[in-house]
């Protein structure tokens, strides 16, 4: 982008500032709704400054501009703030002031601090409100930055509902999930639930649309009250909907109907909230009218996660299929690399063009991660056309895909070698393996957490002191978001910046119909990177004197290269889980496979060793 | 003892209650300090029913009178409350109120419960006054219920200091130590600290007691003020105390002035409290003239699980020669058993007196568990002369001790076969070494907790769907308590009973210089008992890109019962470890036995496998 145009934009956005006696501006890049994708229309970060990282806050002052964005995006926020005067705030690395700190070091008695709350979490809007009230500056939550600067602003969403899945495909009713959710709000004593997670909302509903890239949801806003239920929708006029509404007994109503309805509520409410996903201007709505807030995880999120029997078994059939396309695109991989040219773009095309051919396909449910050599290191590359490598018939090659299908949501990395490889890299090869293969065979007691469990995997690595910066695992959707919560698998129980409990996926103990995924790596800067990503559920195991056991179950089945593995590093155990691995491969796969070439590879692939 | 004794001294206490218009009163056992062993003074709950169990709250009301204790006591207080009246409340049983829910049940508008505040937690006190209020009844926390009835009651320990500790004994002076203290005192802008855990208290001042048994410890009170530092202890008078206090600027003053001192805060003060060993006493006084607590871990708790270089050399040493004795003790019976008779205690006896030939002997550090065959699957057995098994050349013998030093505290469990063992009894003990194995030999980046650790252990046995029901490891402390916070090694992030995050454990971060205990078991009710317990020092290991990496080093040298394993269930990795183990264990041994067979019993059993 013309930097000068940045320029113009900020300049045009001081204008305003003046005009309204505004010091400070902050804007995010999120949406109303804390989605992990955003819509175009929300882009405003990347419209007065020409980044496109996610997970940017902006600060405008009179003089100066500033940044946040986190490591995975500093090389490319660097290239992208080049001559536009804004400062990019590494965030995490020594000496640079977090948000918080920056505001507090900066506000002055006096001065305004501006920003939309509807794009600021309410947890970080209460922090700003905080500084600013100890420094004596006060808060418009109200400013919109984009108002009369951004002209050619895409709309907004369309809020259309595209899917009304039958009970028998999402294998329980609205009428049904209402009940629970009533009866966790009686346990609460909530008078009614306030939700802006989208994902939820498309859950309680038996919907799905496509507002949001790769999430199949419809942004919206949804109360819960004792007798009433309301979706707020910028697809509120559509006869479809309206007919499924009243069929099911729920109301639909504009999507700025939302904020007039919250300020119906008055003190002797109990309201609902979820601090991930409501923002600032929800609970200044709230706050402002002295209503009490009960602050927790929505019945609807730890409901979502555990999949009920018709869901799970349209997702073991959707996994099959997904793996199916996997294991056929390693071949194909495998089989030409070398002979033919291809890059990392070209064998994204080729592999989304495979899944495109499934017969409910949807969509793509992230973009595709199609890496090769030091490219892999980096953990949330995306090849861009024009700009990624050609790819040889040597060392490692990484692909993180999924897809959503009308059968649900899939994700699965498998990492190959393409020729010659290292004794380091077989020996990092290995060790991600093992990790991968300790984790999906764990057993364990009723009661686990994702902290407890990240060490199955972990401790392989750490033997041989590597580690690999991110979670272990994430929960994952029914035909709605690659990324879900409440559960993960992760080490961390405390932050190492604040010291305090770290996310809810700590305190979340695994359910059986949990789907979670098995992803451990191994990243070389410069050189390469290696992650095996295996989709789980979680089951019942063994009940005894000791509790309930449970265990996980495969849903990807897709073999793990036995060529860049190092079996002298493999104990018995570890290599007996891997031959049971790929037994289980070949007995789900190959009766999917027509082609002889394809059968004799995943013969041999998933050989026993 | 006499049931009719026990229903008189109820009587007793009854007409006392209605004397003094009471309805309820609740009795706790325990101390104070929230002392894990207890002085004979503070035995009112055995007093008053004849339980001679650890953890007892009794609850007596006009005409009933209720005992609630868990699993560990279900069976002796049942035989010793039998004909008493008393009903015994298992805790955790199905349908068995909890102590909280019972009064919530039973306290009616008008009541009048009553306690003595200084026994009872200030978090449980906290918790009964809530209910108590919300039921409409009242609370008097200064009811002593054995005044005037328990006649020839013992006297109160007389907290006298036995040990001035050197400053070249403990590694750091009182003022350094007061220094870090004051230092965490400021972040936290507490104007005061009161202390009521004896062991800290012994800690600040390098002093040592003998007035809790096992716990090398003076019953005392600390107050830390900006500027001044106040002791409050039984043996103020003590001339050598007086001296030692003028020397190192502290204020030695009355036990019981503790409290009258105590009431001279005002709502200035923020006063730093420790809810696990304040009493409800100590917060009453506190709340009522309405000043700010600040509840936490104490710095001291934190500092002193962190040996320092003097500790830690002194601890090494003082092992090394505790596991000569262990060694010792396990050639003597394996070498006499079957040949001259033996019982658990005479074989305690043995080994008591052993420990006590080592030249810095103080004391036990806990009644020496020596449990054969059946009695080694109830956790916390403590044989009794007269009713302990005859020992005999076939099963399994566990003895799980420890003992007081002037150089530290020890701690070492170990299960050997005296003969012949069934195939099930080996696989158990195979599991179990694993475990501690595992654990021993963990490397885990900083920021690990217990919840992370315990992993390392308990991961070998659920993967054949075994489970011990207790920690995996505790920390201990350098001549003084053997079990010591704020570190432990136990897998439950959150408490089953309340859902809610468990113990300081969860969120304590393992350091260099902790010394925490590795102890894995396997308990088959009625048949036997296998622990492995090995101390371990958590030591520095490789920093690099991924930060830094920890490890353990075992303080415990002792032998694991080769003759008990099954080979074909270790991977080769487990071998390696356990191999490493033994030549560690034959190199530190060796040298200090001076008797051939020993040491060609040692060479046997730390041979290669």
């Amino acid at each position: 982008m013309d930097k000068t145009t940045i320029v113009g934009r900020l300049d045009a956005l001081r204008n305003k500032m003046t005009a309204e006696e505004i010091d400070m501006v902050l804007i995010s890049s999120t949406d109303c709704h804390g989605s992990e994708y955003v819509a175009d229309y929300f882009k405003v970060t990347e419209f007065f400054s020409g980044c496109t990282s996610d997970n940017v806050m902006m600060l405008i002052t009179e003089k100066n501009a500033y940044l946040w964005t986190d490591g995975r995006y500093f090389l490319s926020a660097e290239a992208e703030l080049k001559d536009t005067g804004i400062t990019l705030m590494k965030s995490g690395e020594p000496g640079v002031p977090t948000l918080n700190m920056f505001l507090d070091q900066n506000l002055e008695e006096g001065m305004v601090l501006a920003y939309d709350g509807c794009t600021i979490r309410c947890d970080r809007g209460s922090m700003f409100r905080q500084i600013a009230m100890h420094k004596g500056a006060a808060v418009r939550g109200d400013f919109l930055p984009a108002e009369g600067i951004w002209e050619d602003r895409p709309t907004l969403p369309s809020g259309k509902i595209t899917h009304f899945l039958s009970k028998d495909m999402t294998g329980e009713s609205i009428e049904s999930k209402l009940v629970k959710i009533r009866e966790k709000m009686k346990l609460k004593k909530a008078t009614a639930m306030v939700i802006a997670k989208p994902d939820d909302i498309m859950w309680i509903f038996n919907v799905r649309g496509n507002d949001i890239p790769y999430n199949p949801v419809a942004i919206s806003y949804c109360i819960i009250l004792g007798n009433e239920v309301n979706l707020y929708i910028p697809g509120y006029e559509a006869e479809d909907l309206k007919k499924y509404a009243k069929e099911n007994g729920f109301n639909v109503y504009p999507y700025d109907l939302f904020f007039e309805d919250l300020k119906e509520f008055d003190e002797n409410d109990r309201i609902w909230l979820d601090y991930v996903t409501c923002s600032d201007r929800i609970l200044e709505i709230l706050s402002a009218k002295g209503i009490t807030s009960v602050v927790g995880t929505y019945p609807s999120t730890e409901l979502k996660a555990k999949k009920n029997p018709e869901e799970l078994r349209r997702l073991r059939e959707c996994y099959r299929i997904d793996s199916l396309i996997l294991c056929r695109f390693l071949y194909y991989v495998q089989k030409t690399v070398g002979k033919e040219p291809m890059t990392e773009c070209s064998l994204a095309d080729k592999l989304d063009y495979m899944r495109s051919t499934i017969s409910d396909y949807l969509d793509l449910s992230f973009e595709t991660i199609s890496a090769y050599g030091p490219n892999a290191a980096i953990v949330h590359y995306e090849p861009k056309a024009g700009e990624d490598l050609a790819i040889e018939a040597k060392g490692f090659y990484l692909v993180d895909s999924g897809g959503q299908y009308l059968s649900g949501t899939t994700d699965v990395t498998r990492t190959i070698a393409l020729g010659e490889i290292t004794d380091e890299m077989r020996k990092d090869f290995t060790l991600v393996t093992i990790a991968n293969l300790r984790l999906l065979n764990a057993r364990f007691l009723y009661g686990c957490t994702g902290a407890n469990l990240d060490m199955y995997a972990r401790s392989a690595l750490w033997e041989h002191a590597v580690d690999y910066k991110h979670g272990t695992g994430h929960g994952i959707g029914f035909i709605l978001n690659v990324h879900e919560g409440p559960q993960n698998i992760g080490w961390r129980i405390l932050s190492p910046a604040s010291g305090k409990l770290n996310s809810e996926g700590v305190k979340t103990v695994f359910e059986p119909g949990m789907i979670t995924s098995d992803e451990p790596g191994i990243y070389r800067d410069g050189e390469y990177g290696i992650r095996i990503e295996t989709i789980m559920e979680c089951v019942e195991d063994e009940y005894n004197e000791y509790g309930q056991f449970l265990r996980f179950c495969p849903l990807t089945y897709v073999p793990i290269d036995l060529n860049s593995l190092d079996l002298s590093l493999m104990d018995a155990s570890d290599k007996k889980r891997l031959n049971e691995y790929h037994k289980a491969v070949f007995e789900k796969i190959a009766p999917g496979l027509t082609d002889e070439k394809e059968l004799a590879w995943l013969k041999e692939a998933t050989r026993e060793v």
